[in-house]
């Protein structure tokens, strides 16, 4: 049987293209709205604030303005008003439905930014008509818990964004994207491997750094919410600064990697660290350098770096969805879980 | 035989006195250096990373500004300048000898911030050196790998920077700090069943929001690095996003507030949640209240929110110590571990 999870991810290729289709049209829109942002506010939760480290790190790396993940409890715990002059608010959300990211856009707009949202829930949700501006995500109805197809519309969306902003990039990369994954859907690398190397591990430490940061976020809690897994993701440095305790014969790491780019030489020197201490390390991406000192490793995509995360989350939600089977899970339904989270 | 950790988290009363002592005549010079700031950026990474989400959490709730965990790859590996007109960036190393940190820093100040450095390492060190106003902690020598005195103190002097910056805060809770710490260390609750509850265990969830996030963040790095622990720090609501999935029976959680304050119902429902599922929940700090619902509990401090977290950490650290010894480890020399990492 085919679990709703594997048939999303599946999905993704469609759906990154209708997405792509409806949001490069909308970039002057973008460029209008975001003329006098010195800086960057993302709002989110779980998939959708992994979703916006990527948007951190792309804003900042390609367009030189500072971004910033928000702190919702200001706003609907604390609630304190921030001078948010000059300020770009993007909230993301899947459902456009959570209360508490939409509450937290209307505090930005009170505070004085200018408001984008971004959500799969369409242009009548409660999160779209807060916004100045909302770009739609075209994923279609998401009904595995854990999202996969949501998350990388989600970021299409912000490759989008950053188009706007002017970020110092070949925009004609963006459209390589949907081939790429359906490259990695059919040929992901050494699926089994990684699969029988986890299955029964207590524990796994993901990381990556830069715009792989994100992945390794999103990883972990894939990990997490639909293998039970405790998967701690962590930067290449906050690893190095304590964490590193934790990797052992019984706590292998998951290091990820655009196969080009800054932070690819300090990746491979990870890995060769992990396995010099007689820990596993599987690598995702990274390409022949990372893949030639891992144990075990799932193919990244043949993108540049800046676009590299809509791809390389990839083989790890086929990861997810076949370890969760592995372990007896259902990864359509987790425990303790629903498809829209309400937090105040 | 006392280890050295212990040691140093007796000396924490007489460090934080000192450090008060040392600071709190400044805070007419950091008036003077925020005087134009409109936003913070927090340079840090491990430990002293959990200390910059306090300051965080505090300038933004009790001064109005926005504040910003830098991301250092930004400034080390993408070599990126951003627009920091305006911004106060506040660097945090207990050594001060912390390349990547020292070279953050240096980069804000040649894209226009001012710069605040919080560290140990006294006026000399190279971090102390590049700042155009140096807050030293006087925690003296720290020996013990996981970081305890220098935590507590570096937390001060973010509470001194927060009254420099205007917070509407009195200023007199500061000074009750050390008393309420040495306190905490004579009388931490009920030290010996969380520590049986925690021995055997692979991992744990550590939550807390707010304010309170910091001292979660760090008690979960504390397990990682000294217990070998897979601990997992989230904030109260990302825990609802996701990863309430791994709380299970042979999954504790220990959940952190303090005594007062907005986020304490929500901590107390969720440790209602836990204990619901049929995990454990131990409480620290958050008053009767959180006790009451939890399956056995550590203090807190009998501080007001804002300076809660310099004691919240108290009892955790005294529990990462007990526990360390508990499972055979030695807390002073956790394996893969250096006094000053140094990260690029």
């Amino acid at each position: 049987m085919t679990t709703r999870m594997r048939s999303e991810i599946g999905e993704q290729p469609t759906a990154l293209r209708a997405t792509l289709d409806a949001l490069l049209p909308r970039v002057d829109e973008v460029r209008r709205l975001g003329d006098q942002t010195r800086q960057l506010l993302f709002i989110a939760r779980g998939t959708s604030d992994n979703a916006a480290v990527y948007g951190r790190y792309l804003t900042e790396a390609r367009t030189g303005r500072l971004a910033t993940l928000a702190a919702p409890s200001i706003a609907t715990t604390y609630r304190r008003k921030l001078d948010l002059d000059g300020v770009l608010a993007v909230a993301l959300s899947q459902s456009g439905r959570t209360e508490e990211i939409v509450e937290t856009l209307t505090w930005a707009a009170d505070c004085g930014a200018r408001t984008v949202a971004i959500t799969n829930g369409g242009p009548e949700s409660p999160l779209a008509q807060a916004a100045d501006l909302a770009l739609c995500t075209e994923a279609g109805e998401e009904k595995a818990v854990p999202a996969t197809k949501t998350y990388t519309t989600a970021l299409a969306a912000l490759a989008v964004l950053a188009l706007g902003l002017g970020a110092d990039v070949e925009p004609a990369d963006l459209q390589r994207v949907p081939d790429a994954v359906e490259k990695l859907i059919h040929d992901p690398g050494d699926l089994d491997a990684v699969v029988e190397g986890l299955a029964g591990k207590p524990g796994v430490v993901v990381s990556g750094r830069g715009m792989a940061f994100s992945t390794a976020l999103e990883l972990a809690l894939k990990l997490k919410e639909a293998c039970y897994m405790h998967a701690m993701g962590l930067s290449y440095a906050d690893l190095l600064h304590g964490p590193i305790a934790v990797v052992d014969a019984d706590t292998p790491a998951i290091l990820v990697a655009a196969g080009e780019g800054p932070t690819l030489p300090g990746t491979i020197a990870l890995a060769e660290r992990v396995t010099g201490a007689g820990a596993a390390a599987y690598g995702v991406g990274g390409g022949t350098g990372l893949a030639a000192v891992s144990t075990a490793s799932l193919n990244g995509p043949d993108l540049p770096e800046w676009v590299a995360p809509l791809g390389l989350i990839v083989p790890g939600q086929l990861l997810t969805e076949a370890l969760a089977r592995r372990l007896g899970i259902d990864p359509d339904a987790p425990r303790g879980l629903k498809k829209v989270t309400q937090t105040d």
